[in-house]
């Protein structure tokens, strides 16, 4: 007999995004942003390495809070950092829906917002996005103990219109969480709804515009109160000292991430422009990915294949029948999109 | 009308041990090693510092469990990593304790056993230690879901017999978790009871005898299927680049930890008898601190406070009756620990 809980026992694991260990790949599949962190964070991580990894780190990381309060605008008793944005949906989940209680989003989505709701045993609304990734009026109806929003949503790279947004926040007697992991990617996000909602949060990342997945820094804005508690399910030491090093340093160079989020957005333009000339259907992105949906003589799992004995990786998703025509592909520097585009048109032609 | 789940509503927030903000302190009271990490661990780093932390970490943290299962002689299969030792307790109790299930321990000890409890709306099943902090016989009768002992025990020090240690496993039907945070300071450990016992779950850390609270890395010992279920659980990228380069490090040099362990050992043994001689009550403490209750005339809140006020910080435990006339003081260097004792004692002489 195990000795887990039953939900536990009866769920499969998250499978994160392939990280190769062997060797040299060109990494279009989990949506790193090509271009390195800022010097800054750099320097001061070099400057950080000492006796001080002897203490344990600010359970608040007041430095980050008080950065991105500065930097939003509003006060630091709004923001929560997590062990990356994952940390908080994970609390967000055990804060507001218990055994049972229903948790609502949209699929095709991220993945892991289902196994969070497995996780905590909740009970999965389930609503699909139509082709066209607008916000489904079901999302709404269901009035879920939690909705989730992602905008930009991944792996489509659409985004939802701002006044359906704000009145799904104003219909929902729930708490509704915006996931804005792209959003710097994006023509703007939805932090104000927050002021106006008692009911939102908004969640973001250092991750993908900073370029620092590799330290995982995600936070989240909403009011004092929520904030306060969703402070009680935390990691209490979750975000270690280097890592707050790194995000007060990523936060002092905001313009470091504005610049290569523009150039991002510029090589997407081009990536998607090409793809669409080659017989691709492609959403319209404001993430650092496009989702292509292959012309209809090719084979998107065999594409994902060949590009992958070529040591180029992107996403196949292959488990979903919505999406097995498709490919998310990341946006990389321009020369790693040549490269990919090159051979990637090559297989959609021999198709 | 508030959003939470009426348990997280309910419950009070864990406060961690005081990282003073206002400057220098002779910092006693959270159980952080006098001595800096590895010299190994600090370079590594500095050549970690570059362009890969874009990339997400390695979900599976493989060098860090490689080393782990070498320096262990077991499978890599075996080791789970975390965000500090704390995640996977966090983990455990989710996997193992749902709602009303009984999580036993006894007390006094780590009180964050008593959070994670609460965060699951778990049974708190109460036991309590005698004066002498043996393993009380209740612990065997609950036969909980989960048991937790941690050996040493904190905030006591004490360890339990081995073979107490052992009848337990085997008389329990549910999991036994062996919270070994403090082993390397003391005669040795229990991970031999994973290979006789299913249900044992051993977790350990970094952050005190490797000198590593800063970057946050336990890792726990269990069957193969213990660990795989659990890795369900933990936050898939729970650990970042930095944090396993550290590790791997830390795993490379572990003579640099044994060396300041004996160190530490030695200066405990000293802080004893000194304490002894000056009429404190100290138990025979096998970890990093000591727990000193004040001869009969004095105060030990007053003392905390009067330390604090000369800049030294031990740990008071106010909110516990049982513990409300003793102090636990970490062990630092003997410089610092000569420091101490000099305040101290003048303190308990004028009360």
């Amino acid at each position: 007999m195990t000795p887990f809980l039953p939900h536990i026992a009866g769920m499969a694991g998250y499978i994160p995004g392939e990280q190769p260990a062997d060797g040299e790949y060109l990494k279009l599949n989990t949506n790193e942003n090509p271009y390195p962190p800022s010097p800054l964070v750099l320097a001061r991580l070099r400057a950080a390495l000492d006796g001080r990894l002897r203490r344990y780190p600010d359970a608040a990381a007041t430095g980050v809070r008080r950065r991105l309060a500065a930097l939003f605008g509003r006060d630091e008793e709004q923001f929560l950092v997590g062990n990356g944005s994952d940390e908080l949906l994970n609390v967000a989940v055990r804060c507001f829906a218990g055994a049972a209680d229903g948790v609502a989003f949209a699929t095709p989505t991220y993945p892991y917002y289902g196994k969070l709701v497995e996780l905590q045993d909740a009970r999965r609304v389930a609503v699909e996005f139509d082709d066209d990734f607008a916000l489904p009026a079901s999302l709404s109806a269901a009035d879920a103990r939690l909705t989730l929003v992602p905008n930009p949503n991944s792996p489509s790279g659409t985004v939802v219109a701002r006044e359906d947004l704000e009145s799904l926040a104003a219909g929902l007697s729930g708490i509704l969480l915006i996931d804005e992991a792209y959003v710097d990617f994006a023509r703007g996000g939805a932090l104000d709804l927050v002021d106006r909602h008692a009911n939102v949060i908004v969640v973001r990342t250092l991750s993908k515009s900073f370029s620092l997945a590799g330290l995982r820094i995600g936070f989240c804005v909403a009011s004092p109160e929520v904030v306060r508690g969703m402070g009680k399910v935390k990691e209490h030491y979750n975000i270690n000292t280097l890592s707050q090093v790194a995000a007060e340093a990523a936060l002092d160079d905001v313009d470091w991430m504005r610049r290569n989020a523009r150039r991002i957005a510029a090589t997407r333009s081009r990536l998607t422009g090409t793809l669409r000339v080659h017989g691709c259907h492609v959403w319209e992105s404001e993430a650092n990915f496009v989702l292509a949906r292959m012309p209809s003589s090719a084979d998107a799992g065999r594409i994902a294949s060949e590009l992958r004995r070529r040591r180029i990786l992107v996403r196949y998703f292959g488990g979903d029948p919505r999406l097995s025509d498709c490919l998310r592909i990341s946006v990389g520097t321009d020369a790693e999109i040549d490269r990919l585009l090159q051979e990637l048109c090559g297989l959609m032609r021999k198709a």
